[in-house]
């Protein structure tokens, strides 16, 4: 965690306990710091678990053993280091995550597929084995914490710890979920860059949580980006107790499941925006609203050209309704466009339309919105039906500090 | 142009003239500044023409227009507004451009589609018809300037004049190319954001200059990138006004047209690099060399994801050896990869062969290395024989202080 927290951040929410799933903390010191760096989730038995992870193609182990894992749909325990992301490390960082879930495993008598590891941090040093072991014996012992400690924990150069929650009600049964997430640079479209976990106590088959889980991701969290960079260890899993005694969910079909769906949405939508909120040096939260396109998934693209140009970022941080860097980005997705059919907004004010800027365009609504730190951006393609909302923040001087000194 | 020069600059070179052509410049105060901002050219008759123009599909009626102009092949003149793109500016901005060519055409006696029309600035305003006109009017009867007068009033936010020159021997007969450019933002793939023009006397049918300018293009514009960013208005053209009296080149089974096209693709070598040398707050250039993919189209993927990532372009600025974060750019780029077969290292040294650090890699050197201005990164792929070069600067404070804050 570091000291300045970002001027977008959110005060944690009171989150409530899930049945079945009980955090824990504890130090293996993967960096020379003074702080809890291994987070270690002991889940009850009949959990069910899905995930999404990143599509870089030099991903971690953690990540490669993850989807492995995943596909056998039962999870027991979750490790989180932080400090270190293992990536690029070869088979002795293989070994070191087999090492964690062997470990972990003949502490539960559980499977050891069905016990999941993530690390975070800087690439290419393998993860330590005997501070992972060492780190992974205290956490065992460790006492419960709370919501807020865990999200802390998971944490690498996030400002503020980050969890959403949300209820459902399933057949007359109320569920739960409580969620935390970490994540604030190396974040882009295709699962943004982050590590992020949902804990629930319905019961919950793993094809239909999968199916929830893709269908959320798909509108959240591939819809953000801070860098455009893609992370080799992103991953959201999502675990399931059932310990709420609905009857189990297995598709669309059963009562509550589009009540559920709904939840699993809106805290992967909570949980993609704190990520942005937290996005390297942000000011500012950007919503980029596309209609108007040939189909969603144009509009997704057109979308997500703006928020990763550099040129627009910077300008919605100078407060600068520089409407000709939004048409610029348009024009460079690659996407259906007409010059001439296109509009472009600030904060629901038009500044150009059809093509052409607004003869009667009064700056000053749009200069006022931009003052603020919830900027939205609509562009109107007018060419179709389709829609697209992404998010993104802008690009500071803060971006720059924080990277350009990262790793020494 | 702007006060504090790069750190990368390069003295103009010494530019000889070219039979046929004469620059001259004129201020037509598209801006309220105190310099010329507007370059006139005059071609001999009989001049060819060729160009390369931005994929944008937001371009702006001057890169609309040039494209048709181009394909009847034959030039008498060129206009370079500097101050406002006209871009994003719809039938006025269409009208403005066609008044430019009208005056001109009229001038010298000749079509209109042999007047070509460039401009560049900000986005959104049409250009004003009085000012272009009185402008157009005190150009044509402006002495005759030099390269270095040419290229600095072409130019906006650069902070140095920036030209170019080769010879070839074709068939006994020597012919020069001079060439001058401007740009140094919204610099990315598929035409780089610039304003480019080469003057040969060599004799060369369109078709051939044609070809010549577009593989140079290829390996050259299209191989650099300051921050993603592409422009609406970019375009480099070749004219050719056949002074030097060799025989007409029409292909490459012509005496001297192998070294004439090496010539033209040194200097849009030349060009591009001074464009990245002059990037927004570039306080380094960066080559980036990838060898060992499946197809030189691959290779230059990946090197473009490398050249794009705001977190290796930072890690270059705060010279810290980050090869994890281009592991990274590798494996989002999309192109096959194999993490354990990967190979990176920096100005000739490898930090990690085969997916694994150097057990006996030792930073020094490279730390040496990235305390210089001119970096190199080196990847291999370890997959098949493709191989390409791209260019590109750091990311800097002084890219946001320039683009927070550049229309205001």
């Amino acid at each position: 965690m570091s000291d300045a927290v970002s001027p977008l951040a959110i005060p944690f929410p009171t989150m409530p306990a899930i049945d079945g799933v009980v955090p824990r903390v504890a130090r293996a010191g993967y960096k020379d710091w003074g702080r809890c760096d291994l987070t270690y989730v002991e889940l009850a038995e009949g959990t069910t678990v899905a995930g999404v992870f990143t599509r870089n193609v030099c991903c971690s182990s953690e990540v490669e053993l993850g989807r492995l894992n995943v596909a056998q749909g039962q999870a027991r325990a979750l490790v989180v280091n932080a400090g270190n992301s293992n990536a690029f490390t070869g088979y002795r960082g293989r070994e070191a995550v087999e090492q964690i879930m062997d470990q972990v495993a003949g502490h539960l008598g559980c499977l050891r597929e069905q016990v999941f590891v993530c690390s975070t941090g800087v690439i290419g040093v393998p993860l330590p084995k005997d501070k992972a072991r060492e780190g992974v014996a205290n956490a065992l012992g460790a006492p419960e914490c709370d919501w807020e400690e865990a999200a802390r924990t998971i944490s690498t150069t996030d400002t503020f710890a980050k969890g959403a929650t949300a209820t459902a009600m399933v057949g007359g049964t109320k569920v739960t979920i409580s969620a935390i997430i970490k994540g604030s640079g190396m974040i882009a479209p295709d699962m943004a860059t982050m590590l992020g976990y949902l804990f629930t106590d319905a019961a919950v088959a793993p094809a239909f949580l999968q199916q929830c889980l893709s269908a959320a991701n798909t509108r959240t969290f591939s819809c953000i980006t801070v860098d455009s960079d893609t992370s080799t260890s992103d991953t959201v899993l999502a675990f399931a107790t059932g310990k709420a005694g609905n009857a189990p969910l297995t598709s669309f079909d059963d009562p509550g499941a589009d009540a559920f769906a709904a939840a699993i949405h809106e805290v992967c939508r909570q949980l993609a925006h704190l990520v942005v909120r937290d996005g390297e040096g942000a000011s500012k939260f950007i919503a980029v609203t596309v209609t108007g396109a040939v189909s969603d998934e144009s509009a997704h693209r057109v979308g997500m050209a703006i928020a990763n140009s550099p040129l627009v970022k910077t300008a919605i941080a100078g407060e600068d309704a520089n409407w000709g860097r939004v048409v610029m980005a348009v024009g460079k997705a690659g996407e259906p466009a007409d010059r001439d059919r296109l509009s472009i907004g600030f904060g629901g004010t038009w500044a150009a339309r059809d093509g052409l800027p607004l003869a009667d365009y009064d700056e000053a609504p749009v200069a006022a919105h931009l003052k603020g730190q919830e900027i939205t951006i609509e562009v109107d393609l007018g060419l179709g039906s389709g829609r697209a909302q992404v998010w993104t923040c802008d690009l500071t001087h803060g971006y720059i500090s924080i990277n350009a000194d990262y790793r020494s």
